[in-house]
């Protein structure tokens, strides 16, 4: 299945945080549960929370009571703002919700009824359009890999992270289809093992070749020429190219220069938040202590320990090779390059 | 109590896989328990390790029924090989029994219940000669740490690496006894966690103020100016200053690096490897994939994923800062330097 679905006025969409021991559905038959999956990270990965963003607005839609145009209007903020509240640092989810109310705002003239549905309909678009992007992904970042060459990736940038096929997975399954011989290195991407749980389960459904390993054993590995290319996904990306990723991302990109491997950022245009010119300025969600001091439930630090728990981190533009978008690799200097490509 | 200790006979020492949610002594009563103790890691980090098989040698020793020196020396040196295999990187593991075999082999002209006598003095010696060694380093150490600093260490080069005090974190432990207001950051220490369970378990205990991070934030915490120095320890260290330590290490100096972090390495000169010109040449102990598929026995990844999983890496000479030894603080050029040191 899909990681979400719009089916019979429910959205369903995959546990990611039961993956890989158990696969389950889940369904969620209001916004405030669609929020509630979020930021309880069922569903997670930039994309993939942009389309539940939508379909959350869809779901927020449908269940408006409003008899008028300005209170549906009302509705929907309402359940943009409540959304918005579920994650702060991936700006796909800001850029779902700011479609669909473009849509709601530009289409007074109709009745509510159609309304609604060309907002499912939008959700619906949000959804195909995601994989259609990363298919464009795939095939513009499978040319940067050569036959034989170990990939690293970090946390999941896969089906699971988008509505399907994903963004640097993405590209590392064009380069596989395309029968290129490659090997993937997992980070298992602590806290939250979003390698070790949901790219390794990927990766082993589609008998991509790979090798899990822990954070900090990436650097090792690049030191050893181990590795020829690194790529991962984005939740944010500024103007000038500084990529706010997953917690641990700007580590793998130092470490990356340091040896001469190039570093590179697949995500779809929707990840580039075109009102910062730097990364700086992006909020870096902290997140509950307890994803440090336990796992799996089970407590591995002395208890009331201190815990620092960024869920994100800042890569500088310097760090980056190159961003792969579907409208092509957007190379450096990325303050002119971004800007040409977004305003295509 | 001590880390290891000798009581009537049998060698006790806290399990350290237990730590930190149950404090437990275990005890051996012969070499082989010893090196099981050590393989299972229930004992760790080099210099503990080091008194670990020195107090092995002695229960070799003693339970010997050898009646000529000849036979003696064949059991002793049957139990030094079964020792030798228990961990391959740790130098200090071979130090110490070497220094207890020189011993053994300088007395052929004395009773063997004298010898086995001066065997456990010997072990003794290793014993108490590591923890003031430690102080010393401890107080060399803390003339680089300034009032304020926060210092970032990884895994556990502290009391429970040792037979008391610590390397890192006995330059901590000082530091703070001198009344300097310090901080500490924690890597976890993935896959073992030795950061999480141990470091923070004796630092809480000490109640010096420290936080807990996973290995992935140390870098952004040294991009965002949060770090002053790095502070580590060492499992093995070769006469050009390249330091073999626990897997992550090499990432953070190269992090350190980037950022203008010092990176400083604690250890006593039992540590350095003088046969070895390069730290290429030192073996790295890969181990149990189990430890990254599992942690705390909860399985973390799909069944049956393939994992690389090496216990150290190595840090080329030029990331280090320093290395702290009970000789005082070693700068470079290391190549001579370190010589110097030892040959004193």
């Amino acid at each position: 299945m899909r990681t979400i679905e719009w089916k019979e006025g429910k959205v369903f969409l995959i546990d990611q945080r039961k993956l890989p021991l158990k696969f389950e559905v889940i369904n969620c038959s209001n916004y405030q549960e669609i929020a509630k999956a979020i930021r309880k990270m069922k569903i997670r990965g930039a994309p993939a929370i942009g389309v539940a963003a939508a379909y959350g607005m869809a779901l927020a839609a449908n269940s408006s009571k409003a008899k008028s145009y300005e209170k549906f209007i009302k509705d929907m903020e309402k359940a943009r703002d409540y959304l918005a509240c579920s994650r702060p640092t991936a700006v796909n989810l800001f850029w779902a919700m700011d479609r669909i109310m473009k849509l709601v705002k530009t289409k007074r003239d109709i009745s509510l009824l159609r309304l609604k549905d060309l907002v499912l309909q939008e959700a619906r678009n949000i959804e195909q359009e995601d994989v259609e992007i990363n298919k464009t992904i795939g095939r513009y970042g499978s040319t940067l890999i050569k036959d034989g060459d170990n990939i690293l990736t970090h946390c999941n940038a896969g089906a699971l992270a988008t509505a399907d096929y994903g963004t640097a997975l993405g590209i590392i399954r064009t380069a596989f289809a395309e029968g290129k011989k490659i090997h993937v290195y997992v980070d298992e991407t602590r806290p939250v093992l979003q390698g070790a749980r949901l790219t390794a389960w990927e990766l082993m459904q589609e008998r991509i070749p790979f090798t899990l390993i822990t954070d900090n054993m990436a650097g090792f590995l690049m030191l050893k020429n181990k590795v020829n290319l690194v790529i991962v996904g984005a939740d944010r990306i500024a103007l000038n190219g500084d990529v706010v990723n997953k917690i641990g991302t700007y580590s793998l990109s130092v470490l990356a220069k340091e040896n001469s491997v190039p570093f590179f950022v697949a995500a779809p245009l929707s990840t580039i938040d075109t009102s910062l010119e730097s990364g700086e300025e992006i909020p870096i969600e902290e997140r509950d202590p307890q994803e440090v001091t336990k796992i799996l439930g089970k407590q591995i630090a002395p208890m009331g320990v201190k815990v620092f728990n960024p869920a994100f981190d800042l890569t500088p533009n310097r760090y980056v090779e190159a961003i792969i978008t579907e409208k092509g690799i957007i190379k450096k200097p990325f303050e002119e390059n971004i800007e040409l490509v977004v305003s295509r």
